[in-house]
């Protein structure tokens, strides 16, 4: 296994193969972890001592939460509430059907409850819930990058047709908002891109873009309130540059707004990623719905 | 871009930029391709052609459609209804929202129509739909190796239990059958392997796994009537080894029946899928989402 990074993200987890299976992930994909308790059977602490701690600790910026079921659902609430108030604390609650239920009691004697009465709690106390394990890997890459939002619109400038409208679907379905641009801001976009550029929200760059076309598409489009860019790099095109890599990181500088990369494809694709990531703290996700549920963790549940 | 592999599966797409991305996938991965048309705005054929070809076409057994829209509805079900006769359909329809429709429409004119006609178009035709881009990719993969199963009983042996649960939530979500076993099947399980093996369903082999209790819960699960085998192997356990990858084609080519790979986790995983992939030709999933959506297109839509 890679040696694992200090970074912001705490990790609570009540299965100790899930602690051990998340932390190999994070470490190759090179994100840092704080803390990380497996508790598993809760003998003497359990999730809330836990939380407990993290609500005053200066490494942990960020807190993820693994539950098959909860000890003290009161104090649970109460503590995470107030952990909340300081830190993101994002959770993945398992065991909620029957098969789900059954296989955490023989894991770990957990008597995981009714589904619905965590996600009423969740809630309650402003945690994000995420739906499975690749939410939570998606929660894990995007908080070790950006801070959450206080909105839910999502702008999407794309250099592909296809992908940007499975993005929309995909961000819609988690209940963002892909609002349209403004009537002048299209008109002005209309004046510096190509006729052919779709203007709508997802801005369609198409085949023929260049670096510079991004570049247009968000500083116009970021003259609107956004709060979420999603960026969509196929990386056919002839005319784009690994220089794409800087200006992308420039724009996300001076404008202050989380840019998530989406970047689907092969070979070339994981090898630019390296750059967005690693030289540019740019998070990127490699399908379109990874980047969207990481889109609605930093839109915090205002869904 | 890795050489594409000639192989059984046919794309037929609206969006050439979507052609490029899952082609890039598909070549990285390994997965061959026995067709690809990208038919765009459709100026002179489209998705039914395409289709009324590959009907008959040798090449392909496994027919994979990306659509924005459709041209005449009523003859897409008819020709699709000849084709999920010979050979599986499977689609992912997008523009299904607000701004998934104003994107398809600005992408290729596409007027996408509610959505909820194409899922009943596709039930009557008995095409199988996927959700996303994740569920299009994962209907690839295992359709790369398997052919359809006639039920949706799924069988989970893990040797990790926060990830099993996980398993058990994400095939309940899509409506598979996690049943459990019989308890003269638990008895056996349990004379066989140690006390505190969980011999529900999953079957929890724990972190003591050896290479050989994989193949006693096997090959006990297999006396009972189950579809579909999902094998989670985390490699933390120190008893495992490479062996297992052997022991696990055996069971499948005596047992003739399909076994999905779920391994989560870093750089070792990865190169130990490989040896699952392409030395024996076991798909591996790499979260138990994809697994999941895997097992969803195995069972073809039969939920």
């Amino acid at each position: 296994m890679k040696r694992l990074k200090r970074g912001r993200i705490s990790i609570v987890t009540q299965s100790g193969s899930f602690a051990e299976m998340i932390v190999d992930e994070l470490a190759s994909e090179g994100i840092g972890v704080a803390r990380i308790v497996s508790y598993g059977n809760r003998v003497d602490v359990g999730e809330t001592d836990c939380l407990d701690f993290l609500v005053d600790d200066d490494a942990t910026k960020v807190v993820v939460l693994y539950m098959e079921s909860v000890d003290d659902g009161r104090r649970f609430v109460e503590v995470a509430s107030r952990c909340t108030k300081r830190k993101p604390v994002v959770a993945l609650k398992v065991g909620k059907r029957e098969a789900g239920v059954h296989a955490a009691r023989s894991h770990t004697g957990a008597i995981s409850g009714r589904y619905e009465i965590y996600k009423a709690a969740f809630k309650k106390a402003g945690i994000i819930e995420v739906d499975g394990y690749e939410g939570l890997k998606d929660a894990c890459k995007v908080l070790n990058s950006y801070d959450l939002v206080a909105g839910k619109k999502v702008l999407i400038v794309t250099d592909g047709g296809g992908v940007a409208v499975t993005m929309a679907d995909a961000c819609e379905d988690l209940g963002l908002d892909v609002t349209g641009l403004t009537e002048e801001t299209r008109k002005r976009l209309s004046a510096k891109l190509p006729g052919y550029t779709a203007t709508g929200n997802p801005i369609d760059l198409t085949s023929s873009v260049t670096d510079e076309d991004y570049v247009i598409a968000l500083e116009e489009g970021l003259r609107e309130e956004y709060d979420i860019i999603i960026v969509i790099v196929l990386w056919g095109p002839p005319e784009i540059t690994e220089r794409l890599v800087n200006k992308l990181k420039e724009i996300r500088d001076i404008y202050n707004k989380p840019i998530l990369i989406c970047s689907p494809g092969g070979k070339f694709t994981r090898r630019m990623a390296k750059h967005f990531e690693e030289k540019r703290g740019l998070p990127v996700f490699f399908t379109p719905e990874s980047a969207a549920r990481a889109a609605a963790v930093l839109a915090g549940g205002k869904m």
